[in-house]
C-alpha cells in the first residue's frame, strides 16, 4: 500500500454544485479517518486515468451515505465518468503548481504566457478551488492586467481547447460587450451577412442572469445543440449557423472562470478581452465586430470607458491575428418589444418578415451591425449599410434565416403565452426612461428564459406619450401562479417604466 | 403573498460544508421553478426572527430530497436554529451592503472603521459568498492595509463579539505567531505566571493543519470546553485558566475569516494584527506578549519580516490600549521531544516536574516567555526571568498548574500510544536540519490531533550525532493501520531528519 492513497467505491450523489467537484464522505468513513480528512479538505480522486481534485462535505447525519462508499457532485461525476461502484482512488491533493502562481499576481508581479497557460489548465483539469479561482479573478480586477498579460492570457485561453478551421480567408463574427433587454440583432446580423455570401459560424451562449440569451431564442425557433460536424454541414450549405456554442469546447476555459467572475461582478478589461477574443479566435473567425453599448445601466457605462476598452481589444485583436472593429451604440434602453426568449423571437422575425409594426430600433441596430461587419470584410468605403438594407428588404434575409433553420433541422413558429397581465399607467405623461434591471427581473420571475414564452412584452419605449390608464407593457406567463408573481413584485416598488412630466 | 417570498418545511441535510450555508433543494420543486432559483444562487432563508444567505445546490438525482421540503447544510440548520418541519421563508437574496466595500477595497480604496463594520457585520450573518470573503481577503495581502485600515479592522472585529472585563488593571496573555511543533509553551508560561500572583485568564485554539493546538493538547489532561462562568470561576480562584476560546464568542468573526484565510494561505500583516490583537482585546487583556519564532519555515522569515510585523502589532496596540511586546525566538526545528496532544502533554509535564530528562529547550523557551510577561507587567527591569525561573524550581508552578486542571474539571495524566515505530538513522552523521513540514505531516497521518496518544517522538535534534541504525524518532498511533500510513509516508520521501557529514 502506497502512503497517501486509498481506494474507495463511488457513488453518484447527485447533487449540481454548479461545476464545483464535491465528495461526499461519511464521519465514520475509515478513508476520512486514516487520512485525517475534514470538511473542504482538497481531496484528489483518480479513475481509469482521469482525475480531480474535489472539495470534501463531511456526512454527519444523512442517512442516504454510509461509511464505505464516497458520493460525488454531478461536475466530479461527470468529469471522472465515473460508472455505479467504481473504485475511486484517493489522495491528499498538494496545491497545484498554479496556486503559486496565482500568489505572485495576488502580491502584483507580471505573469507571462506560460504562467497563465499553467492557471488555464489546472482550471481546465478542476485542480483549483473556487477561493482559488476567486482570488485570481480579484487579482485581475480594472486595469490590473496590461495589454501583454492579456494577450497572454487570451492565447492561454484559446489554445486549452478545440480550435475550429474553415479554410476560408474571410470568416465573420460578432460579439456584443453586456447585453441590453432584447437586443437580440444576432439572428438578423447573421441571415443578412449570410445572404450576402459571407462565412459567418456563429455561436452563442445560454442566459445567464438575463431573460434570454441568443441561444434560447433562437431554440424557440430551431435546434441549436449542434456537434461540430453538424454545424460545419450547416455552414457549408448556407454560410451561415446560429448554434449554442456550449458543447463545442471553444476556450473551455472561460466557462469556468465565468461561474466566478459572474457571482463576485468586478470588471476586468484584461478578462473580458480575453474571455471574448479567445472564442472568436478559437472559433476560427477572422474578422470580428464587437457591438459596445454605452449607457448608464449597461456594461460599459461611460465613453472613456469604451475608449479604454476599445484600445485594449484592439490590441489584443492585432497580437492574435484577427481583424476586429468596435461599434458603440445607445446602450439606455431595451431594445425592441419583446423580452424573453418566445417574445424576442417575434421580434426577430417581424424584422426579417419587413412587418408593418416590426420594431424599428431593433431593426436599424442590426442594420447598422450588418453594415459594419460588411464594411469590416471589404473596407469599400462604407458601402455596408445600404447593402444590408437592400438584404433586408429585398427578402434574401428572411429566406436565408429559414434556410439556416431547415439546415438545423427545421424551424418551428414562435409560441405566445397563455397568461397575460397588462400593467396600466397611473398617470400621464412621456416615459423618462426604462429601469433595464427591473425590467430583466420581472421577465425572469415570469418564467423566462425557462419557459420559453414567458417574459415581458413592451408597449411603450423612452419619449413615447402615455395616458392615464393606457397600457405600459404586459407580463407573459406559463402558469398564473408565475403571472402573479412577478406581477406583485412588478406592483412592489416604483414603476419599471418611469412616467416624467405632461409634455 | 408578497412577491419573492415563499415559505417551504425545512429539513436538516447532515452535511458539514465547514461553516458555509447551503441549501439543498429538489431540481422540481415548486420554489426553484417559481422563483428562478439555480444552482450556486444565493438564497435567503428566515425562520423566527433570524436568517441566513445560503448557497443553492440543486439536487438532480439523489433519493433523499424530495420536491416538497428543503435540505440545510449543518452551518445553515444550526444559524437559524431550525428544527425538522420548520417553515423557512425563502427569497432571492439581493447582494448584502457590503460586497460594495469589498469591491471598493479590491479596487484600491482605503476602508475606515464603518466600512469595516460593515463587512464584519455581514461576515457573522452569513450573507456573504465564500467567493465575496476570498475577495475581501485577497483584497488585503502584504500590507495592503495600512495601520490606519488594521486598527480600524482590529476594532470592527473586537466589538463585533462578546468583551470579557476582569475588573482589574494588569491582565496578562500571550500568542504565539505561527506555531512550531511541539512549541507547547502555553500552559507552562500560564502556570509560572499565575503562580506569581498575576490574572492569566488564557484561551487558545484547537490545532486547525497542525498535529496540535494549546487547547487540544490540555484536552488530555483536563477539561477545557469552559463556559464564559466557569472560566470566570475557575481564573476567580487560581489567577489563570487554560480554555478552549471556541465557544466563548470572542472576535467570532475571526474563526469565519480564517476558515477562508487558511485554504488561501496568502499572508498579510494587517490581518494577523486584526486576528490576535481583537481576540486579546476582547478578552479584557491588558498586556500581551507576543512569541515570535523567526525561521525559514516559520510563518515570519526574516528578521525585515519580523521588524515590519512588529511595528504594525505595537502600533494597533497603542491605538486599542493594549501594552504589548515582542519577544522573537529561534523558529528553525521543532520544539521539545513530542508531537501530538499527548506527547506534548508529557513534554509540558516533565518540566513542570523538573524531571531530569525535560526537553530543555522547551523549557527555556517557557521561561524566556513567562520572563518576558512578567517584565512587561512589572517594569522592573529583567528581573522576570530570574524569578520565573524560581517559580518553576520551587514547584510552585506545578501546583499551580494542577490547581488550575483540578479548578477546570479535574487532572489526568496524559496516556501513551499502543503502538510505536522506530524510525532508524541509515547512515551516521550530525542531525543538520529537521523539516517541520514533513514531520507534522507523519504525526497528523499517524492520527493527531483527532487521536490524543498519535503523534511523534523525537529522539534526535539539530546539532546531535547519531550512528547508523540508532533512533531518529518513533511515530505513535492508536491503530496498526495508521500505524502503517505514517510509516509509508515517512519512508516514501528524504527523511524528516536530514542527516549531515559525519562530524
Amino acid at each position: 500500500m502506497r502512503a497517501d492513497v486509498h481506494s474507495i467505491p463511488l457513488i453518484a450523489a447527485g447533487i449540481d454544485t454548479y461545476r464545483q467537484p464535491v465528495v461526499y464522505m461519511h464521519k465514520d468513513c475509515h478513508l476520512c479517518r486514516a487520512e485525517g480528512f475534514s470538511s473542504l479538505t482538497r481531496v484528489g480522486i483518480s479513475l481509469r486515468g482521469k482525475s480531480v481534485v474535489a472539495s470534501l462535505n463531511v456526512i454527519t447525519g444523512a442517512p442516504w451515505l454510509t461509511p464505505d462508499v464516497a458520493a460525488l457532485s454531478d461536475a466530479a461525476w461527470n468529469h471522472l465518468a465515473a460508472k455505479d461502484g467504481d473504485l475511486g482512488t484517493f489522495s491528499h491533493a498538494e496545491p497545484p503548481a498554479s496556486t503559486s502562481v496565482i500568489r505572485a499576481k495576488v502580491y502584483g508581479k507580471r505573469l507571462g504566457e506560460a504562467e497563465f497557460k499553467s492557471i488555464i489548465g489546472d482550471v481546465l483539469a478542476y485542480r483549483l478551488s473556487d477561493l482559488d479561482l476567486a482570488a485570481f479573478v480579484t487579482s485581475c480586477v480594472g486595469d490590473r492586467l496590461d495589454i501583454d498579460e492579456t494577450i497572454a492570457l487570451t492565447r492561454a485561453m484559446q489554445q486549452a481547447g478545440q480550435t475550429l478551421e474553415w479554410g476560408e480567408d474571410l470568416v465573420l463574427d460578432k460579439h456584443c460587450v453586456g447585453g441590453l433587454p432584447g437586443n437580440r440583432t444576432t439572428p438578423i446580423v447573421v441571415a443578412i451577412v449570410a445572404a450576402a455570401g459571407y462565412r459567418i459560424p456563429k455561436t452563442s451562449s445560454r442566459a445567464i442572469t438575463s431573460p434570454a440569451g441568443t441561444a434560447d431564442t433562437m431554440e424557440v425557433m430551431t435546434p441549436v445543440a449542434l456537434k461540430i460536424a453538424d454545424m460545419r454541414r450547416v455552414v457549408e450549405a448556407e454560410g451561415g449557423c446560429l448554434a449554442w456554442g456550449g458543447e463545442l469546447d471553444l476556450s473551455p476555459a472561460d466557462d469556468l472562470l465565468i461561474r466566478i467572475e459572474r457571482p463576485l461582478d468586478f470588471d476586468s478589461d484584461g478578462q473580458l478581452c480575453a474571455s471574448v477574443l479567445s472564442k472568436k479566435a478559437a472559433a476560427g473567425s477572422t474578422h470580428v465586430l464587437i457591438d459596445m453599448p454605452v449607457g448608464p445601466t449597461a456594461k460599459v457605462r461611460s465613453t472613456e470607458a469604451a475608449q479604454s476598452l476599445s484600445a485594449r481589444l484592439a490590441a489584443v485583436a492585432v497580437a492574435i491575428g484577427l481583424n476586429l472593429r468596435v461599434h458603440r451604440s445607445d446602450g439606455s434602453a431595451p431594445v425592441g418589444r419583446g423580452i424573453g426568449p418566445a417574445l424576442e423571437a417575434h421580434d426577430v422575425l417581424k424584422v426579417l418578415r419587413r412587418a408593418p409594426d416590426a420594431p424599428l430600433d431593433l431593426c436599424n441596430r442590426a442594420l447598422d451591425l450588418a453594415g459594419a461587419l460588411l464594411d469590416l470584410a471589404e473596407d469599400d468605403g462604407g458601402k455596408g449599410r445600404s447593402r444590408a438594407e437592400r438584404i433586408l428588404e429585398s427578402g434574401e434575409a428572411e429566406t436565408k434565416f429559414l434556410a439556416i433553420c431547415e439546415a438545423q433541422g427545421g424551424f418551428s413558429e414562435p409560441q405566445i403565452a397563455p397568461y397575460h397581465a397588462v400593467e396600466m399607467a397611473t398617470v400621464g405623461g412621456t416615459i423618462a426612461s426604462i429601469d433595464n434591471r427591473r425590467i430583466a427581473r420581472i421577465a425572469k420571475l415570469a418564467g423566462a428564459p425557462g419557459r420559453k414564452t414567458a417574459g415581458v412584452l413592451l408597449h411603450k419605449r423612452p419619449g413615447d406619450t402615455v395616458e392615464r390608464g393606457e397600457p405600459l407593457y404586459e407580463i407573459h406567463a406559463e402558469t398564473s401562479g408565475e403571472l402573479d408573481w412577478a406581477r406583485d413584485y412588478a406592483r412592489s416598488g416604483p414603476s419599471a417604466l418611469q412616467i416624467g412630466e405632461e409634455p
